[in-house]
């Protein structure tokens, strides 16, 4: 069966996802844009969100950004990840933080209490926005990914949500060396091994120590 | 002015810097040895601990290891870094872990809200109680050290109250790749960042990633 699976997910040393105070100015939080330097640098990402042709090559870094676009059929995306509006939608006005072609190229769904119709993008991103909770997502984005995996993008509580019903097949983490001291922490409430997962590669760059870890 | 240092201080990657349930069995708390892989690998601490020429050198696990016992001229050690012993002292047969002959070679400062007389061990090991709380036993450690620096052992609780106090100038972390799922989180109510530390150094090894911040 396709995996669901959760790449590139940069936390601080001292654990946070994202910076506190997210907004419009802000989509990563304060603070929050110094824990994906290792991403930045690389050329995998510079393609795909920039369409540059700088940024690094045959690295580590590269290696784990490329990956995590590899046989991927279709993403969830926590609200929050989508846009800075709360609350219900007041208008269609707001598409996204990504352009009128995001980086996805597949159908997204994104988890929220308030519907919406879909929202179809340049590049083969259509936007769903799915009111039903966790199961309810991964079954429609298992169906569309058509046998291919499911990323699973975040933010801190939509993963932790994921995790605590063990949906979630393998998970890579890239720790950045920067310390943020408040904002959302990915490991309050989830004890791992209790959950049945445990680590199965750990490789480091100068950047961030990349880690990933699976249910067992 | 010497300074206070935290030296090759093993957290897992939750930030658990020991498992629960700490005995007479399980010193460092249930799985808490899986924290220092890094540093039995290598000579330093092969020689130290267990008089023998085995281990790695040359490494930068060595190099930390050794780092950690430079230049030091007292330790500071929370109670339950000496003994599993809770409470008022039954006795004065408890002498810590490490035998008659402990790996510290200089006075060691332990807090406790139990008086005790100072206990001498062989090879220049004085373990003196301190109940006077944090800052007397800085004080008397940094006069016992004559010039050299105090090295702050831990435990996690320890670390944190000095931490809020801003007393530690420099604490080298090593994140072990393992995850602890409880026990005690560094972090727990520590905002580095507001309390004026920052990271100065992220260097890793295929056996840790090693951190190095300190009060700017």
């Amino acid at each position: 069966m396709s995996k669901l699976r959760v790449e590139s997910f940069s936390i601080s040393l001292d654990g946070f996802g994202a910076g506190p105070k997210q907004d419009i100015d802000n989509p990563l939080g304060v603070g929050g844009t110094s824990l994906h330097g290792w991403a930045v640098s690389t050329r995998t990402f510079q393609k795909a969100v920039f369409g540059s042709d700088g940024g690094s090559t045959g690295t580590i870094d590269d290696d784990f950004t490329a990956r995590g676009f590899r046989n991927i059929g279709a993403w969830i995306l926590g609200r929050n990840m989508f846009g800075p509006v709360r609350g219900p939608w007041p208008d269609e006005s707001w598409r996204g933080w990504w352009g009128e072609n995001p980086v996805y190229h597949c159908p997204v769904f994104v988890l929220t209490n308030h519907a919406r119709a879909p929202l179809v993008m340049e590049g083969g991103t259509t936007f769903h926005f799915v009111t039903e909770g966790v199961s309810a997502a991964l079954a429609q984005a298992r169906e569309a990914a058509e046998g291919k995996d499911v990323r699973l993008g975040g933010g801190v509580n939509v993963i932790q949500q994921f995790l605590r019903q063990r949906l979630i097949d393998e998970m890579h983490l890239a720790i950045a060396p920067v310390f943020l001291g408040s904002g959302e922490r990915l490991y309050d409430g989830i004890d791992l091994p209790a959950l049945g997962y445990a680590c199965t590669s750990h490789v480091v760059s100068p950047l961030a120590t990349h880690v990933v870890f699976a249910r067992q």
